[in-house]
């Protein structure tokens, strides 16, 4: 069989390990980059190539950040009463989306025996200790995922919490905006109902 | 809301041009890469710097290459007598692994009045010239896509090449191996059924 350009399938064999993307998906990227001259391929590289340069966790939330402390830590005007715990620093950016105020805490992933990852693995002493040096703080949300792991997550971390002093909560789970009361799964219907609120009488 | 280092920024924005690839198929992608230290996204950056240093089209077959003649067209062990046309070099690609042994023609996309794509931007004169040039070529497969620019494209070919003495066919269209002829739509199964062929009988 004829052989690709060298630079066209160095870049192929490279995107192919990115997850989603198969042999496939790269050559027509590849191909779609080639054709496509408003593209700078150029600066697409630089910035695959100056990506981890400066990026590290930050000491405090363990977030990503390209200082020591991160922006959110160091930022004055946040609510420093609240700290949400979540799994990634993706989450980080959904709850920021969302319009939450406070500070963090990643741990880094979730309590998954399975994968061999334990809560030795995670940032739980961190926390402990973050909360144990401060008087700031008055309540901590638990935003891990609400799935099987996550909930071991939260389940670990509320065991470990019990003596503290502080108000903890987890963020609801029940049915998503949009969604569809029928379609929806029993275990979320489940959750939705157990996590009901009261409504407000109007007079 | 709280600004990620700009590092990951600069590459979720450059990640989100290409297609297929929204803000957040990127940032998911840039925080994979970021966790999987497996992934060295130096050589990534570099294959994308590099893609495009040495490419250039073919003066023969228009196909992309990084040599002045592509390997495929100074092949000499290859069958001189067929030439493929074909609209992309994408499918070049797809015919090599079918395991096609003969030249090609890439015309550069297909007729498409829509998008201000006509005859005289695909090089059809170059194929003219060719056939004209040569008394090596016997027949001329046209592998336009399947679609109405395709067929359009094909039709135009066809009539093109109408006083030349060479055989001139078009790749079957019909069923797809491994498909089902009872979800098979009209326009292919009409096709099938006009492009049957005769079966050998067994003795």
């Amino acid at each position: 069989m004829h052989k690709l350009p060298k630079s066209i399938d160095k870049l192929i064999v490279q995107l192919s390990q990115l997850p989603g993307v198969g042999p496939k998906t790269a050559s027509r990227l590849v191909f779609y980059l080639i054709r496509n001259s408003n593209i700078d391929t150029k600066s697409l590289g630089e910035a695959f190539t100056n990506l981890k340069n400066d990026l590290q966790y930050c000491e405090t939330c363990h977030n990503i950040t390209d200082q020591a402390v991160c922006d959110i830590c160091s930022d004055k005007s946040r609510d420093g009463s609240l700290i949400c715990v979540v799994e990634e620093p993706l989450d980080v950016i959904a709850l920021e989306k969302a319009g939450y105020t406070g500070r963090y805490h990643v741990l880094g992933g979730q309590i998954s025996p399975l994968n061999g990852i334990g809560p030795k693995d995670l940032h739980f002493e961190d926390l402990l200790m973050r909360l144990q040096g401060s008087s700031e703080v008055k309540e901590l949300i638990i935003a891990t995922n609400p799935n099987v792991e996550g909930e071991a997550t939260a389940a670990y971390l509320m065991r470990l919490l019990d003596g503290l002093d502080i108000k903890i909560s987890r963020i609801a789970r029940g049915l998503p905006m949009g969604g569809d009361l029928e379609y929806a799964d029993e275990l979320t219907l489940s959750r939705a109902l157990e996590g009901r609120n009261e409504v407000a009488k109007m007079r």
